[in-house]
Parts: C-alpha cells; sequence; structure tokens
C-alpha cells in the first residue's frame, strides 16, 4: 500500500531528499514518516558496515523539558539514573510506568542546567511526560521543539562529519554533544551534533535546530561524504538485530518491563549499587518486585534453520517441540554477517533458556528455531 | 513511498480483506495500519453518501478502563460530563491537559458498571492515562483489549448491519450499543454494536471482541451488504470536511484546546450550567481562563478558489491581503457536494472572522482564500 501523508503525518525536513535519493518505502513513527529502506537493501547493509550511511531519522522527536523543576523532574521520570548528567552529555534511559512497564527508552540530554531533551522511541512521551508534570505540580514546560535529528552512521561517519562540519568533531567522544552553528551562505543552520546512533557502528547523530534548513545540511553532509562512499540508508533492521539494540514497541509490547526487554542493566535500583543512595523514579517499586518473581518473558535471540524468510508482518507465535506455547517472534532477518537467520523472541521461562529448541511457521511452513544469548556472538 | 508493516505497526484482523477489496493507500493511526483510500475516491465518496461503505477502522484503539475505581477515573479524565453515563451508552469526550490542551477526542462507551472504552484517535491515550492513574493511585487497570472496530456508513447502512446481524440493530438509537454474539457455523463472533461513525452519515461501529474474527466478520457484511450497493471505503476526507468532523492531529496541533477545535460545546464547565453542580476534570481551571482571554486561534471553515487542489502533504501559511500571518491551512479538499475547494484554518484573531478573505500558495500559486462558519453551508 501505498503511503499517505498529510497534516496528521508529518513529513521531515529530509523527506524528499530521502525519497530523491532512492528510498521507496517507509513507515510511520511519532506521527511523522520514517524512511525504512531502498530497493537495494545489500548497498543499504555495506554502506553502513564498511563506509557510511545517512539516514532521515527526523521521526526521532524530542520532547523539551525546561523550567527550574526540570532536571529533579526527568530525575523521576526516568528509571536510568540522571542525577550527575552533565550539560554535554547524553545518557541512555529507559522509562517506566507505575507497573515497571516500558513508556518508552529514549537517550536524555542535558541541553544546559534547566533544559533537557528526551530523544525518544515511538510513543507519545510528550503526553505521558505532561501528565506526570500536571498531576504532580512540577515547575516545567513540557513541549516539542522544532528539532530533528539526521544520522550519519558506519565506519567512516567520522570522516564524513569531519570534512561536513570540521576536525573537531572527531574529538567528540560517545554520547558527548557540542551545540554548533553551521555557517553557508550567509545563513546558519544550527545543530547539536552527538555521537550516537542506532547502529553498532560509530556514528553521529546532527539534531537540526531549524526545519527550514533541513535540505541544506541533507545537501551538506551528501556532498561532503562522496569521498567517502557516503550512501542512503535508514535504520537497518538485520545489522541492529545482529548487535541486539532494542525497537521500543516492536521487540516489546505494552506489558514489557526493562528486564524482559534486555536493557535491565539501565535500570537503577539502589539494590544494585549498595554503597549508594539511589534515585526515586516511577516504577522503582513494581521493578524491584518483578526482579524477585522469577515468572517474567525475556527478549532472548533465535537462530531459524532454512533459506531467507519473508519479512515479518506480525509477531509470531514459537511453540516448544511438544506443540506447547512458548512465546512470541517478534523480530527477524536474514543476517548478511552471520549468514544466517537470527531474530529476537519474548519467551516465557523455561523456553527463554539459551540452547532451547523451538519451533515456529513461517511462510506457511514449519521450521526449527533455537534460543541464544544476546547479542548474537555466531561468528565461527 | 510503499508502507512497510512489521511488528511496530500493526496490522489490524481486517487489512487482508481490504486490501483484496481495493484499498490501495493506507496511513499509520496508533501505531496500527489505516486504510485510507482505493484508485477510485468519486466511487468512494458515492458508496458513502448514496448507498453504504465499509471501513477498516481497526486503529480505533479501545482504551480500557476497568476496576473499582473506574467511573470516578474517566469522569475526572474527560472534559465532558460523564457522570450519568449509562451502560450501553456512548458520549463524545474530549480529554484536555492540565493546561486544557487537547489529548484526545475518544468516544467512551461504559461497558458494565465497572468497565469503560475510550475509543480513541491518535494519541496514546493508554500512555495518558497509565501516567494519571498512577500519579492519583486510582484503582484501576488500564489496557487495550482485543477489540477491533469495522465500521459500516452511508444512508443503507442499517439496511446492510440488519440484513448481516438481524432486524434488532433497527431500534439502536444514534450512540446507543448492544453486547451480541453472532453465530456463525458453530463459531460465535462477539461484538459491541454501535451506532455511531466518522461520517455525517447514519451509520454503526462493530467493535469485534477477538481479532481471529476479522475475515469472518468482514465477509458476513461484504455478502449481506452488496444487494444494497455496499463498496469498500476509509474514513473520507471531502466527506468529514463538508460535515466538520474533526481531525484530532491534522486539524490540530499539541497547542490545541477544544474551544479553538471547534469542539467546546462538549466540555462541560459549570459555568455553563448555572444550575448543576460541575464535575472535577483535568484542565477544567485552564479552560475557564482561556475561554476569558479572547486572543484565541478558532478553526474555521475556508473556501478557495480555483480548480482542484493537490492533497494537502502539510499545513499551509495563510496570509492576510497585506501579507501577514494569518494562521495555516491544516485540512483541504475538493467537496463533491458544494463543487467547491474547502478546508479548514487554525487562524489567529482577527483573521477568523466569517468572511475574511486570506491568500494561499498551492501548488506553486497563490489563491483567495475566505473564511466561514462551521460546518459548511454553502448549498445555494
Amino acid at each position: 500500500m501505498e503511503l499517505i501523508v498529510g497534516p496528521r503525518t508529518r513529513v521531515t525536513p529530509f523527506t524528499d531528499r530521502a525519497t530523491a535519493a532512492g528510498i521507496t518505502k517507509a513507515m510511520v513513527y511519532n506521527h511523522t514518516v520514517l524512511p525504512i529502506g531502498t530497493d537495494d537493501p545489500a548497498a543499504e547493509y555495506r554502506a553502513l558496515t564498511e563506509t557510511a550511511a545517512i539516514w532521515d531519522v527526523g521521526c526521532e522527536r524530542q520532547v523539551q523539558i525546561a523550567g527550574p523543576d526540570a532536571h529533579r523532574f526527568i530525575t523521576y521520570l526516568c528509571a536510568r539514573d540522571l542525577r550527575d548528567l552533565q550539560v554535554g552529555v547524553a545518557r541512555y534511559a529507559p522509562m517506566c510506568d507505575h507497573q515497571g512497564r516500558l513508556v518508552n527508552d529514549p537517550m536524555a540530554l542535558r541541553i544546559d542546567d534547566t533544559t533537557f531533551w528526551l530523544s525518544i522511541a515511538d510513543s507519545d512521551v510528550l503526553l505521558w511526560a505532561r501528565a506526570v508534570a500536571g498531576e504532580g505540580g512540577y515547575n516545567v514546560e513540557v513541549t516539542e521543539p522544532d528539532v530533528w535529528p539526521l544520522a550519519i552512521q558506519g565506519p567512516r561517519a567520522e570522516d564524513v562529519v569531519a570534512a561536513a562540519l570540521g576536525e573537531w568533531v572527531r574529538d567528540l567522544r560517545f554520547f558527548r554533544f557540542e551545540r554548533y552553528d553551521h555557517s553557508l551562505e550567509g545563513r546558519s543552520i544550527p545543530m547539536v551534533v552527538c555521537r550516537s546512533g542506532w547502529s553498532g557502528q560509530d556514528g553521529f547523530e546532527l539534531f537540526l535546530m531549524d526545519g527550514d534548513m533541513g535540505e541544506q545540511l541533507w545537501d551538506l553532509l551528501w556532498g561532503a561524504g562522496q569521498p567517502f562512499g557516503l550512501g542512503v540508508g535508514a535504520p537497518n533492521n538485520p545489522e541492529r538485530i545482529e548487535s541486539f539494540l532494542l525497537s521500543f514497541g516492536g521487540d516489546t509490547d505494552s506489558e514489557s518491563d526493562p528486564d524482559e526487554a534486555g536493557i535491565g542493566r539501565f535500570v537503577s535500583l539502589k539494590s544494585d549499587d549498595p554503597g549508594q543512595a539511589g534515585h526515586d523514579f516511577i516504577g522503582k517499586e513494581a521493578l524491584r518486585v518483578r526482579r524477585t518473581s522469577g515468572t517474567q518473558r525475556r527478549l532472548v535471540g533465535v537462530v531459524i534453520d532454512g533459506g531467507p524468510p519473508m519479512p515479518l508482518r506480525s509477531p509470531r507465535a514459537l511453540r516448544s517441540r511438544d506443540g506447547r506455547p512458548a512465546g512470541t517472534l517478534r523480530a527477524l532477518t536474514r543476517s548478511p554477517r552471520f549468514n544466517a537467520n537470527i531474530g529476537l523472541a519474548l519467551l516465557d521461562p523455561p523456553w527463554s533458556e539459551p540452547g532451547t529448541e523451538l519451533e515456529v511457521t513461517l511462510d506457511g511452513a514449519d521450521r526449527s528455531a533455537t534460543t541464544t544469548t544476546l547479542p548474537f556472538n555466531l561468528d565461527s
């Protein structure tokens, strides 16, 4: 089906450039178009893993928390401790509801003393934050600013961004960022330049702070990147499954918590750090109880036999060898790196144990699936 | 661009049937596929306004509020007074945040004494309600049940649904519903049958309560509807603009309140009913203040000269005749009924006054636009 955009489904400042560069497939993410692929996925994968790829991720919206209570408020929102977050630093910070279920898994950026951005996955954190702020009486303003991320990912990403924006970017460490205005023909392209991105490769996210300058920024990077083999791409499902980066809302459902989603290590429970007083945050007690229950589902890797499968249209049931329901397959790809079919599955105990043999029906035929730990470690 | 679905963007129980019946265009709504059109929009409009149309609106997700505090909680969530809402009755009930901004404009249904559904527009009410319930300590469970609406709309909708489900549906009044199990070849299709729908025509929404029975329900209606001229369709932009039904998130932005969106009459402020004690709800004081400020934008109708325009890809600036910014055009269509270009615009005062002459650039050319009251009244 053809994706129709309109005032409710927003285009980004980069949509037209991404389309002109070869994007033919898209999804919708945060009420915004997310380009998802060209007609040549092998070339996309090669660019990302061998040279560099440019991705329109304008759909990765920012929820800005600003005001006198901003730091206290964001500390309460996020399950990861942000009390020591400094200006210029980003941190992956899952957010939970009062029952410990994931609300989103944003990257939090401290822009200045009293201004933070949550760079969000696909759920309305704007509403969530406004609800909590309103009920709790926090003195903060929660808004969605005119900010649009553009990603450059891959082993040559640093060369591309340095050629476009200057050598200084080489000194940026992982999850560090700088405010930067790029002068171009008498105009300025204001942005936050962060070393981050949704791939297992090196890379940058450029948070464009003026939606009218999107094509100028794209063209600048595109031109600077050609000597380094920059190609158009999009968030890359094979690579992100190989590297195991969580796709919130795809790998998870509305009942998932951080532990089952494999990101429990980013939750700061006091019990994990006996020497330190923990921070108070939404869902803390519920998460503590969940950790002791032992009945939880787990997101695990699965390796599935046979030839390359069709893309997964919706979660598929996984069964034990004797036909009992074991859970659901939530992501699936043919891995170029491992030359195997790999996927992510939410499984009930005891099926989540590594090495468990399961079955799944794909494209009308039964296949064998074997569970494995994450991230995948299949290099032989 | 081709719309790609996957575990994060859900298909509905009706997606394949809708596609087989001729749907070629889609959007994403509540993280779910929303079919939006065939290749023959004129036939869709004729079916809706002259016979009947079947729409896959499974993306209209239900947020279920259940538990001892459910009625008290939903009364606090909604700006419209739901204290007297009876089982079997639905009510259009906008929800606001603490600053009076729209969160969503659902239809609320009381399923039983302690169970309510919010049949939502495109925003994560699940998160909003969980945040408020968690912060306020309400004893409710907030979930998204396995419920998928299918709409039959048009002047012959009653005949179609009566032929499929029984003559009893003719007695259902507007915004009234019944629980009903339809027996079919030894199986049951459980549903809530409601006289409602997002069109200015008569019609029904069938809330299928078992996602595995979607194709059976579609086929049942499709077969029963052929003698009455049932055709495939989708939420119809020309007809809904002609009739003025709000498209939350398209006609509105993240700062809009009910008054500016033209649905202020569905907000129960005590001052509107001096003889009655008002209900307490989120945003009440803010809405009271906004009503007295007189500086608000308004959503108004606009009639635009010239031939049929291209579909609106994003909101367009409207200018006064002397070039001052007046607001944005947020919806646009060629109206079959009025044989004119009509649209919806969010305008600052004084440009929102009926009869104001404005300008807008569409498809590269300037056009004249004249404001008018809503709903449109252009029949000559």
